[in-house]
């Protein structure tokens, strides 16, 4: 078996690799967009092709003699979709129709899904189940993500494809490259003083360790063979943002000013709780290892470990 | 109020042109890829245009000096979905988005959208209601759909368009031109002794006529002002094709011979049973005037005075 990996650079995707190369060969597709060649530990089972996801023939030239594809690129800035919305639907729908077609062209029959949380919109069920009462969209990227999931399904229905999809909540860990954490140790590095926090910081959202997340894939990959497989992924609970920022500044040893944004809400389109109902996946023999105090210390040591990060990323 | 129409020379676009030029000047988009400019009646209040709306340079420039949009255009055919997968994608998610960018440009707030019942994919709630749980897609149409919906509501959020968002069982009526009606009554025309009919017959579906469908819609602009609205739309009970085929061929006085194709379903990735909840609707004032026996008949009635159709489609 020949592995292919989408977005194989980023914070995800290359922890995802650094395990499957162990024991595998595998392809790496990545842009550079924000994944990192520096993310990767250096391994001669591993083949890195730069190449633009929206070239879909050169997708099929590439996908070639693979026969499982963990397709985990994607636009995962959420925050900033308003300001250019071409990006999620360009990044994110076409894209995937692209991996499925060169997949379909080559006669590759499995893939692996990096779905999200944001699917469920403006759910008013917590936990949230993975069949949650329908609501409507609140941001470009959840809407976008839910149709690469509806495009999966449909290959699998009418082309006789398998998937697993997996709902993430925020991950956390060695890589990380976005989000609460990340935009908070970048600014307590340039000042411990002072710390500008979207929103009230009353936000609650859970958030899982890519190592739980990674153990959760190849453990439903193992057991589960349904023509479509869509698991939550979340931890047991979740913390509220003003808590993930005692935990941040006890490590940094900082008692910065906050100045929060206000509103109930880090941006326009945000949830303010994410906790999905991981009952599904444990049922099948998965438990989170770490907690979620430990996946942001985990987190924070990492980006104190490398400062470069906070340079690639403006 | 100046009003704009997406497909408005399809079978509701048309039908909806007519009501709305009555009082009001507008202006339809149409490729004439399934809308024929015979379906509308001279009238000198409508401007028509003839553009793709793929093009979203030239859509920015129609949609100048307009206030409300209704986008009826789309790729209807559930049907062939996987004989061209890209066609969904395109005339459905891309042209949607370049709408409501076209919108955005020109400071339109409002859209009337018409969804569709197979946005439920696999559900097993009959009636459906407006959220029902979410379940995973079997057709590139309804993915496409729901990623339709999902753009839009996150255009309300983020951009304070205010959205009317209608999901359609199958519609009936005058200038009807594709569906099972239309296929039996085109078969029939040729030869009236034998009928192929796509699955077992027994696929159960609600049907509503296009007056109905568009009294809802009309209503509902009228007495619904949330940011986002939705509402099924819907008879309040179903027929299977096997008594549809009886009325149709009491219309025509003949008795053929019925060969299925075999299977539950008419096609990969067809739901077998389509009925919606449509208490929502209802709970504003509307209910539908005609049966659907009544709407089947009225549509055989206008296919037999109108069969240069049969010609237009192959």
């Amino acid at each position: 078996m020949k592995y292919l990996i989408t977005g194989g650079l980023g914070f995800i995707g290359s922890n995802l690799a650094d395990r499957l190369s162990k024991n595998n060969r595998l392809t790496i597709i990545d842009n550079c967009s924000t994944g990192f060649i520096k993310n990767l530990k250096k391994n001669e089972n591993i083949k890195i092709i730069n190449a633009n996801l929206l070239n879909i023939k050169k997708l099929k030239k590439i996908f070639r003699n693979h026969s499982i594809v963990f397709h985990f690129a994607a636009n995962a800035d959420i925050k900033n979709g308003l300001k250019n919305p071409k990006k999620d639907l360009e990044q994110n729908a076409i894209v995937t129709y692209n991996v499925l077609e060169a997949m379909r062209y080559n006669n590759i029959r499995k893939i692996v899904f990096t779905s999200t949380a944001p699917i469920y919109g403006n759910t008013s069920q917590f936990p949230t189940k993975e069949n949650a009462p329908l609501t409507y969209q609140t941001s470009l990227y959840g809407a976008s993500k839910l149709y690469c999931e509806g495009l999966i399904s449909s290959y699998c229905e009418g082309y006789n494809f398998k998937s697993w999809i997996f709902r993430f909540v925020s991950v956390l860990g060695p890589r990380y490259s976005h989000g609460h954490v990340f935009d908070f140790i970048k600014q307590l590095d340039k000042d411990n003083k002072n710390l500008n926090v979207l929103g009230d910081g009353k936000q609650k959202k859970s958030y899982l360790h890519v190592s739980d997340c990674l153990d959760a894939i190849f453990l439903a990959l193992k057991k589960t063979k349904k023509k479509i497989n869509i698991f939550n992924l979340g931890h047991n609970n979740f913390i509220n943002v003003n808590k993930s920022i005692k935990i941040i500044t006890k490590l940094l040893n900082c008692k910065p000013k906050l100045k929060y944004s206000g509103g109930n809400k880090g941006w326009v389109g945000d949830l303010p709780f994410v906790f999905l109902d991981n009952s599904k996946i444990k049922k099948i023999g998965w438990k989170p290892k770490k907690n979620i105090d430990e996946s942001i210390e985990d987190t924070v040591n990492w980006l104190l470990k490398n400062k470069w990060i906070f340079k690639e990323r403006k």
